[in-house]
């Protein structure tokens, strides 16, 4: 039952606000009188928060459309068919919730294609590799490569090692710590062994010991070193080298892989919005990428985000909540392979970034919402600490100290924009770029939990009569 | 160190035994007295428990030979050559060990070879899915079959629905329980669906929901159906194919598998036996299965269970302990699919299975140990008793209410032997018969305590003056 007509009612008039602030001013109290202050314009916002919270738990709408979106198109890679079908699935699903101005904005992106690929011991063997080849990689040629492995377990072993790399494929089992601090063993591994004259590198997954789950995503080649397939393994399979290299065993590696880059092809963000009542100008942009790697069915990362965004506008337009500013919604091309669309979204809107009051993305997963990360001013800070202090109910009230995200950064590095992120506790990096990415990980409840947190942060920043951090 | 000679010191006299039961007996607390009496043989055992206990903990020797099995030779499935050299291997080894009448026993095993397999939604999809053939199931035609699925959550719903399989891939949708209440569904998925007119099954897998990880095992086709291709798919898949059947999606599914039969091969039990100082036809059986599934490593399935009982008689070897009876350690082969080398020792040793005193199994993994199983007769169950309260310090002094193996119930049914297996607090099922199941899952400390917990039972076992139950 949407009703614009209902919200005149729940906010603050000027008036309002600056007797409040008189009040608070003369109160003799000045440190109690700024909280006061601060807190009063928040007043209003607690029967729409309450509102968008049960619209939000009432039902399992927002996973049932990730699981819509996972089932039917399932893993979504830049330059596949199933990227672009979800970029149009999303247009009429936002256009069927009442969404204003959808549409999607073009982005060249890389197409980057596994191929057939599979790594065996072979001496002794034969015993199957779990792996999966990182995302750039190059191919190996037909036939694969067959060559005696090399395992270490640091970047300094491999350098002191390195008389012994030429010819070998080089494995690399560095035990996984964070994401932060391991995603550079997986960017790296590569280019390191090849200025050693290795044939190829197997690195140990990025994410904690798993069931045989090899976990892909990017590397990066250097520009002064050839460039070698690359593949991660299992915890387990690279236990097992090193194991073996530990007893002295020789052990025979076989790779083959058909990786290869075909150009560019065209893609697309997806927009959406809620246009501004008051200051349409002004925006509060929300949002995740739609692309994923190609094996699971990217369900955490990051069709979830994705949705729990998008959610922050549906439920408003479902409440008839239609704030001073505008909302927009933004599903992100290419996060996972180029960034593509996270640049183009800068360079698209780089005239009215100056107006984009907040950007908020989720990108770690939709599990148990805890709160967000927050890069901003202090003024902002408190703000944003006071508006979340609505989400104490469902446990989403901590602002951490710091907000963005892949897609969010250019834009917010470019126009020193309030940088918001969804922050949640689940089993995110267990199951992140594999084949175990899928939606019956997440809890239809938490995932709630997590639209009503954006939704309520969303809706609030865009209605607050004062802009975010002024 | 081994030494013979030190064992007497360790072991009551006959006369001691007799002037403590005249003890006990005139003590006048009939109970007590009995308690007394049936735990004062016991006590001389204390100090060998103590010995062994010590020696088992005090390196990871058994975790590393189970290992060097798994990673040198790996998963061992009848009628492979890796089976067949693991068969030697353990034979060279328990040589090494200084075991006794070390040899191998033939048994014909079945060679049923998985070949490559595969499994997709392609409508719509493509979507792969995570899948394994069911051991003894038969292949597709070349090309595979391709099918609308019938997704079902009970045999029942199976019945009900009968008319509507006829041509379709049936998925079973049954969540898991227990092993015990669902392996049921896996053994007879087949045939319940080939009766209606199947083309093929796929079983959501018998385990818990894991990262996306099938679990195959055996299926039972039975005479009166026509026999369809078996697969187990992953719970992510089966949770998938019941969400696109409830909303009503139509799914077609393309399956290939290449399995089949290739008759029959020579395989072998493995035995070799510390012989008994005094009663030497007396015998003690402990052992596992040797033979695993073609995935993983065959590490907790059942390559542990080998060790830990083989451990027994390396310990006593090592430390010079040989009890009154003979103690025999069998690594049966074709315990996955066949039970050929279960029949097998029975058949061999039919003529003195009524020496055999116990026969101990160890095949739910060899996580922290709790006790061992038991099945005999009351006497029997109070002197394990008293036995594995020498198992306290350890934590493995439980005894369970049922003992026994599939290894060993030919035997045990066949002459009425007390059953004993080791009971183990773990994620047996989490990983059994799948890729996952390999060594790192397994901690050597609590390996050690559940060689220590064989090594201290199957000692006391071999030497107790009285024959166990008697």
């Amino acid at each position: 039952m949407p009703s614009d007509g209902a919200r005149g009612r729940r906010v603050p008039s000027r008036a309002t606000l600056l007797l409040a602030g008189l009040i608070a001013l003369f109160s003799g109290q000045p440190s109690q009188a700024q909280n006061h202050s601060e807190s009063h314009w928040l007043e209003p916002y607690r029967e729409p928060a309450a509102r968008l919270i049960g619209a939000a738990l009432a039902d399992r709408f927002a996973w049932r459309r990730l699981a819509e979106l996972t089932d039917s198109i399932g893993h979504r890679l830049s330059g596949s068919p199933q990227l672009e079908r979800a970029i149009a699935w999303a247009v009429a699903e936002m256009t069927r919730d009442g969404l204003e101005n959808v549409h999607t904005e073009k982005v060249m992106v890389p197409k980057w294609v596994r191929g057939r690929e599979r790594a065996s011991m072979i001496e002794p063997g034969p015993h199957a590799i779990a792996m999966l080849g990182l995302g750039d990689s190059v191919g190996t040629p037909p036939g694969g490569i067959r060559a005696e492995a090399l395992v270490v377990r640091s970047f300094g072993e491999l350098a002191d090692k390195a008389p012994l790399a030429k010819g070998r494929i080089v494995v690399l089992n560095i035990p996984f710590s964070t994401y932060e601090d391991s995603i550079g063993i997986r960017l790296h591994a590569a280019s390191r062994a090849a200025r050693h004259g290795a044939l190829a590198t197997l690195v140990r997954s990025i994410g904690p010991p798993g069931q045989r789950l090899p976990h892909t995503g990017m590397l990066q080649y250097s520009a002064d070193a050839p460039k070698i397939p690359a593949a991660a393994i299992a915890s387990e399979d690279a236990d097992r080298f090193q194991r073996m290299a530990d007893r002295g065993t020789r052990v025979v590696v076989h790779l083959e892989m058909e990786a290869r880059l075909e150009g560019e092809v065209e893609s697309a963000n997806v927009v959406g919005e809620i246009r501004g009542s008051e200051r349409p100008e002004e925006v509060v942009v929300v949002g995740g990428h739609l692309d994923s790697w190609d094996v699971g069915s990217g369900a955490s990362d990051n069709g979830g985000g994705c949705v729990v965004t998008w959610e922050a506008l549906r439920l408003m337009k479902k409440l008839g909540l239609r704030p001073r500013r505008t909302v927009r919604v933004v599903l992100w091309t290419n996060e996972e392979n180029g960034g593509r669309g996270a640049i183009a979204y800068r360079d698209t809107h780089r005239t009215e970034l100056a107006k984009h009051v907040a950007m908020l993305e989720s990108d770690v997963g939709v599990f148990t919402p805890t709160g967000f990360g927050f890069s901003g001013n202090d003024r902002a800070r408190r703000q944003v600490r006071a508006i979340v202090s609505l989400l104490t109910g469902i446990g989403a009230d901590r602002v951490g100290s710091v907000g963005g995200g892949a897609d969010i950064a250019p834009s917010v590095e470019a126009a020193r924009i309030p940088a918001l992120s969804l922050e949640v506790n689940g089993p995110y990096f267990e199951i992140h770029h594999t084949e175990a990415d899928t939606v019956d990980k997440i809890d239809p409840n938490e995932m709630a939990k997590c639209a009503a947190a954006v939704a309520v942060l969303t809706y609030v920043l865009a209605d607050m009569p004062h802009r975010l951090g002024e």
